[in-house]
Parts: structure tokens; sequence; C-alpha cells
């Protein structure tokens, strides 16, 4: 596969082109852009600009709202519900972010779960909206059922993230950012093209069997909770999907479980619909309701410290700290660039011509 | 091994009885018991009775003070750091989730951070006492360094659980509970003591190289994040135990990541302590800070009941719920009593001996 470098600032504005062209306002429009690129920044291509097609067919299928109304139908001091007007996750989940930063900075911690939203590309870049504040950021969303539980053959839950980031003092920040699964869709998609198999112990046939295909999952097999298999914990990896399902879509009003909306706009919407939408879930914590963000910076400066001075193993120079090789790829790609396959360009580039732009 | 079975009554008050002959008040004294005894209850055997004389020890060397003046030392409406003063965990977390659980009612969730306690038994129980509220319980602690990050030989992490309970309506709530690792060090005593190999994927010998010996901690090796290895997600359990200790012990600046203080006596305490005790986080939101409790409630059965008419497999009955194996474990032992290795019995009588009780 061939692959070209496109600067960043390019790539941003032209999705920024395009989300203006399907009529959401400017800011939106910037902000959605941002969102959606810092997957690519932070090299995980599968979140980023591969996607952007991906949300204009959904909102030509009439299942994203543009323009939408983003409102509070409920709170209290350090909680809020939030209903995104079936708008763009990107948009909605920022805005439901910065509800949660406002209340945790009244009483300490705020929290917001969001119905009625659509993907928002990754988790991480939400949880990191707070550390400039100061503050713990957490993301979790409900996604399309693309995984079985623990001895099921049923695909139930979706790849249901988990981001979490906190603030050091010299050192970069922690930022946590995984998909609840052993192997996160994407790396199937990459193996897909490949045309090679996954590893054991990623993903199951239709019948619950063990396999190897990377294609399984059109012909129905599933994707496995972080664990793999009992033996080796897959009912904890399980357990932690059912939770960010719990909190990002029943504690909204969203769909659940197998009934989230689907992404591809091609598949059709589920039968039953329990909730509105897609559900997430974005918390905020002022370090100082806790101690001081001085002493908590230098306790992770020390505590990052301590990870990087641990005997490392596999050839690795160092232990890496989460966020390490998503920060190294940010670094990289500012200066050289984002690095897209040639389906993905050409993806881009039908997209110019839909919408009458260049890229 | 042969077992005894003991009626959860009769074990319950011995264990009172020998926390209030280690000098703790009486209401104390019973809520530390039951909190230890729900560990064998709900089935999980390596973290009840079985580790009373590891308190009883830990005291005896000075390391737990049975009579702790539990404060506050920071509070925001909707958080506080509570200083357990070296008390038991079994005591101190209770009172932490006492403290969540009145902040939630005021301003809608409580998120506790703890320092300066010790072991706690198990998460689920803490969590769980959200329940009756109509609460969304959330529990965590640090624990003794045992567990080696993906890519390195050293112990850098304890199994640092994460708990998570939410109430349904007409089914039995929802109880996530589980250690960050691929085993519990439970699971892993079970073998030792049938000298059984441990599956692969479990354990690492002191060069971080693959084993399977059930023995292999006290050769200076180390049990592995849930995943197991990078290509099964072993930086994901890596980083979901990194973000208990930031929670727990950073937050509240309790000590962290290898410098927690050991559960055997014996062990020296670490050089460095960078801070106090052990650190444990809970949190309580209230449900109707979100939505009503009864819609709520609604959802959660119509979530179960979806997973379980899942198509089970491996000669599973039903796609199991979390929560589930420990509910069913604590209905029969409820009736029954709990089975109690000879080891643990005798342990136990040597106790009742110590303290001039009868078991």
């Amino acid at each position: 596969m061939s692959t070209a470098l496109i600067p960043y600032e390019k790539l941003r504005s032209f999705t920024e082109s395009i989300f203006l062209k399907m009529g959401c306002p400017s800011d939106q429009a910037a902000n959605a852009a941002k969102a959606l690129l810092s997957a690519d920044l932070r090299g995980i291509d599968s979140h980023g600009v591969a996607r952007l097609s991906g949300y204009v067919r959904l909102w030509e299928a009439g299942r994203i709202n543009a323009n939408p109304t983003i409102r509070i139908l409920h709170q209290t001091p350090s909680t809020a519900v939030v209903d995104g007007d079936n708008g763009l996750g990107l948009v909605v989940a920022q805005e439901a972010m910065r509800i949660a930063i406002e209340k945790a900075r009244q009483v300490g911690t705020g929290w917001v779960s969001v119905q009625n939203s659509n993907h928002f590309g990754i988790a991480g870049h939400y949880a990191m909206m707070a550390l400039e504040h100061d503050m713990i950021g957490l993301a979790m969303t409900n996604a399309s059922p693309l995984v079985a539980p623990t001895f099921s053959a049923d695909k139930m839950l979706g790849t249901n993230p988990i981001a979490v980031a906190a603030p050091a003092g010299m050192q970069p920040p922690f930022v946590a950012d995984l998909a609840t699964t052993t192997a996160a869709n994407g790396k199937l998609e990459i193996l897909q093209r490949k045309d090679q198999d996954t590893p054991t112990g990623w993903v199951q046939d239709k019948e619950g069997r063990p396999s190897t295909d990377a294609h399984i999952l059109k012909k129905g097999g599933a994707l496995l909770p972080l664990g793999s298999d009992r033996e080796h914990g897959s009912h904890k990896g399980y357990a932690l999907g059912a939770v960010v399902d719990l909190f990002s879509g029943l504690l909204s009003g969203a769909n659940y479980a197998p009934w989230v909306p689907p992404f591809p706009a091609y598949v059709p919407m589920p039968s039953k619909q329990p909730g509105k939408g897609i559900g997430h879930f974005l918390g905020a914590m002022r370090i100082d309701a806790f101690r001081t963000a001085e002493e908590f910076k230098a306790s992770m400066d020390d505590w990052i410290g301590g990870f990087r001075a641990a005997s490392s193993i596999n050839g690795q120079d160092n232990v890496l700290v989460p966020g390490d090789p998503e920060r190294i790829a940010q670094e990289q790609r500012s200066l050289q660039g984002i690095p897209l396959e040639e389906i993905v360009l050409s993806d881009l580039h039908s997209l110019a011509d839909r919408f009458g732009l260049s890229l």
C-alpha cells in the first residue's frame, strides 16, 4: 500500500470545509474538524479522516443533524443529561465536556451523560480537554454492536472505549484511551487490507468458535472483549464494556447494547430503539478538589519517572506510560504531515468532487 | 484438600470477636467483619477470612491502627480527601463510601479519595453500598506491587481492582468487580496449593519471560495486566491499573506504584514512601441526578434481559451478567455455609487460641 504525507493544516481545513458544506455552523465545523483530526495526529488512523466519508454518508442518509440545538434535559450541581439533537458526536461531546468542566469548576466534579448523539472519533480528545484546566478528564461512548460477551455468539456491545487524561508537571500528561476489546476494529481493517490473518484471541466466528479470519465480522463473527477468553479474563473486558454502556446509554436515555445505531449508513437501523441515538459519558474532576495541583503534578512526575526507569524487556528502550505512543505520533505528524493510505486519499478526492472543493 | 462448611453467622461473629480483641470499637468491628465476610459469601475465597490472620499480623506489627480517627482533610461539595488514620481498610473504605453517598445526595455525585488506609477486602462490597440509595457505586484501591507493566520485568502496580454496582428493577443488580490483571493473585494461590501450573499468559518470570509456574512471584516473577501480552492488549490492562493508582494513590496523597505497603507483615516496608498508607477511591452517583430511577431501572431490566436471552456457547445455559456468579454463590453460601479449606480453618483455630476465643 502506498501512502502520501498530507500536512495537518491542509487536512484540517479541508475537513472543516466539508463540515461547512454539510451545513454545520462555523464554530462547530472548526471544532468537529479538530476533534476528528486529533485521531490522525495521534496515530489512530482508523478514527480520523478515514471516516470522514462515513460521516458524510450518515448526513446524506438523514441520520445526522448538521445544525443541532444541544440542550440540557436535566441537571444537578455536579451532573447533567444532554440531548445532542442528533448532531455530530464530534460536536456534541465537546459541548458536553465543556459542561462537565464548568460543573467541576463550581462543585469539584462534573459528570455529563449524553443521549441522541452520534459517533465521536477518539475518546481521548474529550478527556484531554480537561488538562488545561488542571482537571482529570474522562470520556466514554457506546458504539455499534461488534463485540460478543464471554460465552456468547451474539454481538451485544460496541468496542466501548474508556479514556482518562491526567496532567503532570514536567512530564507530559498521562492519557489512557482504550477500546474494551482485545483489538480495536481499526486493527482488523488494517489486516483486511493486507489480506492477513489476525492473531488468535481477537475474533470468533458466528458460532462463537475461535477464528483468525480478519474478515469474520462480515460473516457473522464478533470481536472479543479484552482478555480474549474466560481463562484470560474476557469476562472483565466484557464487564468494562458493559459499564461504558450503562454510563453512556442507560444513564442518558440513549440506545444501548445491540440496539446502538450502526456507523455505516447502508446498515439499516435496529428495529428496536430503546432510546435516542448514541450515548456518551464525560467527566471532569478538578485536581484541587482533592489536593493542590502542584502536589498532584509533582507526584505524577515521580510516578511517570518511576515507570520510565523500570527495567524494560523485549528490546524496548524504556517502559511506556499511557499516552506515550500517541504523543510521539503527534510530534512527528505535526511536523511531517499525516500519512494517508491511497484508499483514504481517493475517498477524500471523491468528497472534494462531491462538494466542489479541492484537496 | 478437604473443606469444612461453616455457617456464615458463626464465621461473622468469630471475625467480629477478633476485631474486638484487636481493640476495634464495636460498631467498627461489626462493619469490618461484614465487609471481610462479604468476600466469602460471594465466593471470592482469597479475600475473606483466609486473610484474617494476615490483618492480625499487620496489627501485631504495629502497621494497623485498630481505633482510627477517620477525618476529612479537604472537601468540595462533590469531593473529599479522607485520612484513614492507618485504620483497617475494611472500616475506612465504608466510612469514605458513606461520605460519597451523602455528597451524592446533596449535589448529585460524591467522590472520595482516601489516604493512609490499608487493604480493604473486595471492592464490590463498597460499590454495592450505593445500591439501596438508588445510586451507582464505584470502588477502587491500589495494592502491593505484584504486576509488571507491558514490556517490563519489574513489579510496579498492584492488582488494582475496579468495582461498579448499578441497581436494576426486577432483575438483580449489575455488579462488576475485577482485578485489572489477567488472573487475580487468589487464583495463583489455589494453583500453588494444588501444585499445578498456570495457563499461559497469567505470569512472567523475573526476566520478563513467559512462565506457567504458579510459584513464580516468590522467584521474582510478576502477574500480567489484563490482556496478558501486547498483542492481546496488556497495555490496556496496564493503563486501567494505572488509572486506579492515580485515583486512589495520587489524588489522595497515599503511596503509589511500587511503593504501596505490602500485605504480608513479614515483608519490610518500602524504603521510599511518597505518601501515607494505601489509597482507595470511592464514588456514588445518584441515578435521578441523570434520569428517574424508575426509567433507569426499567432500562437495566431490558439490558440484562437482552444479555440473558443472547445465544450462549461452550455449554453454558445462558450468557452471564456481571455479578451473576457472585450472587449465586451468596445465595448458596447463605444457606449452606462457607466452605473453608483445612489450612484456613487451622489458621482460624490458631487465632482463636491466640485470643482465647472458640470457633
